[in-house]
C-alpha cells in the first residue's frame, strides 16, 4: 500500500488532471493518475468526441501518456487513482479496467476519491476478476 | 438460475455463433449468446477490423442485435453465455462487461464455457463489481 | 446505382431502424441500413453506453448484424444508407467509415437522408479516401 | 504549409514516437506527431490491448497527450504527421480522422511518410470530407 504522502500526491494529481478534461458532451470531468515504481506520477483526463465511441477515458489517456514517455517499458505501476466532480464513488469503466489490466499487476491498488475526498480502494483483480488478458491470446 | 435445458440452449447458441466470427487478425473466434425473459436467444460473434480498435466483440455484437430487434425495450436479460476455441476460461473483456452492465441486472448469471465444455458461472456484479453505470451520470 | 425502388427501401429501412435506437445520453437517434447483392436489407440503430466510448454506432450495429447472419461471407454490399432526426446531412462518423471499409468495395454508394428526405450520395472512397485497410496489414 | 525545417521536425517526431509503440498483437508500429501554433510538437505511438477494441491508435495517443498538457485549450493544430515501418502510405484510420476532426481545422495538413521517407500530404477535409462533428450535435 501507499504511504500517506504518496496517497496524497496521487489524489492531488487526479484533481489537477480534471482541469484538462475535454468533456463538452457529458459535462462529466474525470481525472486519473498512475504512480510508478520510480516515484513518477502520470495523470490524464477524459477526451470526448462528437462521435461518442471515439472518446478516450481519463485512465486511458494516462496510460497512453505513460507508454509514450517510455515509462511502462521500464517501470511498474504501483497504484492508480481516479476522481470526478461528484460525491459518489466513480470507478474506472470496463474499458479502463481492461486497459489497466494490460499493464498492471492484479494486486495493484486502485484509489477512487469522491469530490469530498472519501476514498474507496480495490485491487485491479477485485475490479476485474477472472480477467481476459494477454495470456488468453498466447 | 437456468434449467439444464436452457443452459444447453445457451451453450449451443454460443458454439453456433462462432461460425460467423470475422477474426482474420487475431484468429480468435468468440461466440456469445443472451437468453431473454421471453425465452428468445440472441447470439453474436466478434467482428474485427484492420484498425483493431474499430472491432466489435462477440458480446457487443449480440447486444446490438438484441437492441435492434427491440428485445431490450420489452424483455430482460436472463443469462449471458460466452465461449471460444480454447480450453481456458475466456471471460468477457472489460468493454463487454461494461456493455452488458448497461442492459442487465447485476445478478444476471454469465456462463463461460471452455472448448471442452467445462463451465464457469459468475454474476455480472461478480465480474464488474462497483461498476460505473447509468446512475453515475444521472 | 440503385433503382428508385431500392433507394426507397433503403431509406425506409433507415427510418424504421431509428425506432430501436438506444440513445439516452446524446438523444441523437441514428438509423443505418445496408442493401446486399441478394436483395436483403439489414438495418441498425445506435446503442449508447454510460461509458460513452463503449457505445456502438448505427452503421456498426448493422454491420454486426449482417456478419452474424452470415451475409457478409457470401454477399457483397450494394449500398449503405443513414439518417437521423435532424435536417442536416448526417454522415457516418470516422469509426463507421472505417468499419464499412473492412467489408465494402470502395465504389459502394452511401446514401445520407436528412429528416425531410433530401439525399446526399457519396461513394465509400469519397468519404474515406486513401484509406487504411486490410491490405496495410498484409 | 510548413517550412522545410518544421516538416523535418514533424517527421523526426513521428519516427521517434514509434520507439514507444506497444504493439505486441499487430506488430505494426505507428508514430504520430502534432505541430501546434506555438511551435510545440507532441508525439504519440499506438497502445494495443489483448481485447483489440480497447487499443489506442498513435494519433489518438498524441491527441490525449496534447489535451492533457493543456495545449488544445490555447493553441491550434498547425499540422499532423504519421508514419509506420512499411513502405506504403499509411494514413490515419477512420477513428483517428474523427478524433483529429474534433480539434483541428478542416484545412489542417496531414503528412504521411513511408518508411523510406516519401511523403503524401492531404488536408483533414480531404481525408474526412462531409464530416460528422461537434456542429451536428449542437
Ligand atoms: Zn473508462
Ligand atoms: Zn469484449
Ligand atoms: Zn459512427
Ligand atoms: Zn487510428
Amino acid at each position: 500500500m501507499l504511504s500517506s504522502e504518496e496517497e496524497e500526491q496521487l489524489k492531488q494529481a487526479c484533481i489537477q488532471a480534471k482541469s484538462n478534461s475535454y468533456s463538452p458532451y457529458s459535462k462529466f470531468r474525470v481525472g486519473a493518475s498512475f504512480l510508478f515504481s520510480n516515484g513518477e506520477i502520470v495523470k490524464g483526463a477524459n477526451v470526448e468526441n462528437a462521435s461518442y465511441p471515439a472518446g478516450i477515458c481519463a485512465e486511458r489517456s494516462a496510460i497512453a501518456i505513460a507508454v509514450n514517455q517510455g515509462l511502462l517499458a521500464t517501470e511498474s505501476i504501483k497504484a492508480v487513482g481516479v476522481t470526478s466532480d461528484t460525491d459518489n464513488v466513480v470507478s474506472p469503466c470496463g474499458i479502463c479496467r481492461q486497459t489497466i489490466r494490460e499493464f498492471a499487476n492484479l494486486d495493484t491498488p486502485i484509489y477512487m476519491w469522491t469530490s469530498s475526498g472519501a476514498v474507496t480502494v480495490r485491487t485491479l483483480e477485485e475490479l476485474l476478476p477472472l480477467s481476459f488478458g494477454p495470456d488468453n491470446l498466447a
